[in-house]
């Protein structure tokens, strides 16, 4: 008991790291703090997930036997729908009642909506009373974000007296990939040392360009600057160790995710040619949030295949507290090696993994699946502590 | 982190509960501390013992990397090394080094011991050094304990600064069952209130007897007494709920496990007319430990049956620190349903659970697998709370 005390930087509540495993390097690429996709995962790992839950509870609410969840806005998106309802079913799983709260004008009342599955998900209005947040009379102790704020932290849920897990300050409202990311490489530093690696084995080179209007084209020089110095970087890196591949960098919005705002470059002068579209796109992400610092970041391969086709596969590892309790392969048949694999629109199948992420074979290959797996959930975990690092330094 | 403060009985480290299920009724029979039978568990549920070994490690040694694990003394059973071996290899995958010390005079260097599975056990000498017990030079900071100290408690592990747990008092040489009992009746009314039930359908009536000598028939007089009276309680039960049954009582040793000392009463004058080998049979536990007090305790009918054979099954829950891992059932193909199954030289069966006992299902029937298993579980851990004060009051 006295050792929790000493917890500084405890997990957060939840969250999934996209990984690129480019064989040569194994890397985290984006870490969402307020997952979805929970209904891709092995529903044979369901009960690491309740399990999970329980000790997650525990730690943040331990009296707790109620959850409000908050949704994201997007009621129309099913595969969405249909992850919320997989972490409600956990929590009840877990032992809580469990009410999926919707902050959208238009949810003004029950609203039910049918999923693909056959399960059904029911979205509440969520109503303000003093300073707590409430369906009807459900007002519990613990309210679990599952919105990651785009579109601003909602004033709704500002200075609630509910333990709000995670806090508002993790949403992309606040949130800056770059500070993640360099989080994440002092982490990936202290573990390459104690097993004795180059850390960039499993770290992307980052850097942010602060001051970018796309539309307008102000900013492009130190853009231009930064990429070039790290397609050089890449290629001193890919020297090194004998890679006979192109450099290529992944520019991005700072804050935000679902894949909008995100581009693949292999040569600085593809960003003085952008055209009208290609510009217009980089420059909004979700919900009209307009970006102005970019995230450039090393682009690192993804050379898992998976099916005859040999489509392009990269793993999402799902956390619930420091625990592992799962993961997908987000396999595109559509999209190249060095392209981003989360794009809106474009078809992607989750392929969940058939074992856990934490139970490795030494009789076994290194990269045999139990070891691969269980190797993706190493990274996946460092990240998570970078996350831990990045919200303690934010509140 | 504050709400930690409060627990003032943690769950022991790990622990496993007997059950009897009589369709009327669900109690546990017996909770072990030092659980074998790891190695009956689904394999599919094992990434849930590595995450609760996780947990389990955190809360009680939050810094340990490694673990020594104190063995049972009969190296010959097979089945017992597959157990310690499961235990080991799930510290191993949990990411801590692990190693299995035996206490016996007779292993005084590595001993390898293949098993059926394939697999191999290892055990080595346990030495002690100054106030640490160690392997060699492997004296980590976590003792796990594995015996149930039916011998007594050993020399070598009294006094130890290392984090020694279940601690030597949760041995049988410090433990009732006529304690855990007397402390489970109590949960289980503080349960029943809670769902407004009857608590005798959770709980079997269990009283001491003290000072029974079974060879030379001291004190039987006050066995008879407590046996007619619980035989005449029992019926009262079965005439309320219209339960058209014979009722039965165990009398057990009210220390010591592996189901030695065991008998089934169904009438006081059976105690009057044991032969020699009868009493014989009751008057010494595992490792000849002398029967003096005995708990004699309301019999509960196993209704489960496994089979074309029918053949009688009762379920054995297993937890790590307050999680529920999974479970097994014992299935006997020549017992009754009013005999004690876990006898040694009697065939029985282990039969995994197919599913978890965490994931109940509410779309099911009320004895659908999920919801039957998740109600043992219920129960189970309701005899873990009782352990935990149990432990609690010895410490």
């Amino acid at each position: 008991m006295v050792a929790r005390a000493v917890v500084a930087t405890p997990a957060p509540f939840y969250a999934s790291v996209d990984l690129r495993n480019s064989g040569f390097k194994l890397a985290p690429v984006d870490t969402n703090l307020f997952p979805a996709g929970f209904n891709n995962l092995n529903i044979a790992f369901m009960p690491l997930c309740v399990q999970a839950i329980q000790a997650a509870v525990e730690r943040v609410c331990p009296r707790a036997r109620r959850v409000l969840i908050v949704a994201e806005n997007h009621t129309r998106n099913l595969f969405y729908l249909e992850s919320l309802e997989v972490i409600r079913l956990v929590f009840e799983q877990a032992g809580l009642e469990a009410k999926v709260g919707s902050l959208r004008d238009d949810i003004t009342a029950t609203t039910i909506i049918d999923l693909p599955s056959g399960k059904q998900c029911v979205l509440e209005p969520l109503s303000r009373n003093g300073d707590r947040v409430a369906i009807d009379d459900f007002s519990p102790c613990l309210v679990l974000l599952n919105n990651d704020l785009s579109a601003g932290r909602p004033t709704i849920l500002e200075g609630l007296e509910q333990q709000l897990t995670p806090p508002l300050s993790a949403g992309w409202s606040d949130r800056k990939k770059s500070d993640h990311f360099r989080h994440y490489d002092a982490v990936a530093r202290e573990f390459a040392e104690q097993i004795d690696i180059d850390p960039w084995l499993v770290s992307p080179m980052s850097v942010q360009c602060g001051e970018i209007n796309f539309m307008d084209r102000s900013g492009n020089d130190c853009l231009v600057k930064n990429v070039d110095k790290m397609l050089a970087d890449i290629q001193q890196k890919y020297d090194q160790y004998g890679i006979d591949k192109a450099p290529f960098v992944i520019v991005k919005a700072d804050s935000g995710t679902y894949g909008m705002g995100i581009m693949t470059v292999k040569n600085a002068d593809e960003l003085a040619t952008l055209n009208r579209k290609q510009r217009s796109k980089m420059a909004s992400g979700k919900e009209g949030l307009v970006v102005e610092n970019v995230l450039v970041q090393e682009g690192v391969y993804t050379f898992e295949t998976i099916g005859d086709e040999n489509a392009v596969a990269e793993p999402v590892i799902y956390m619930i507290d420091h625990f592992v309790v799962g993961g997908f392969y987000r396999v595109h048949t559509s999209r190249g090696v060095d392209e981003n694999l989360n794009a809106p629109g474009m078809h992607f199948e989750p392929l969940a993994f058939a074992q856990s992420c934490i139970t490795p074979d030494k009789q076994e290959q290194p990269d045999a699946e139990p070891n691969r797996f269980y190797a993706y959930g190493v990274i996946a975990r460092l990240a998570l502590l970078a996350s831990a690092r990045e919200l303690a330094a934010l509140s």
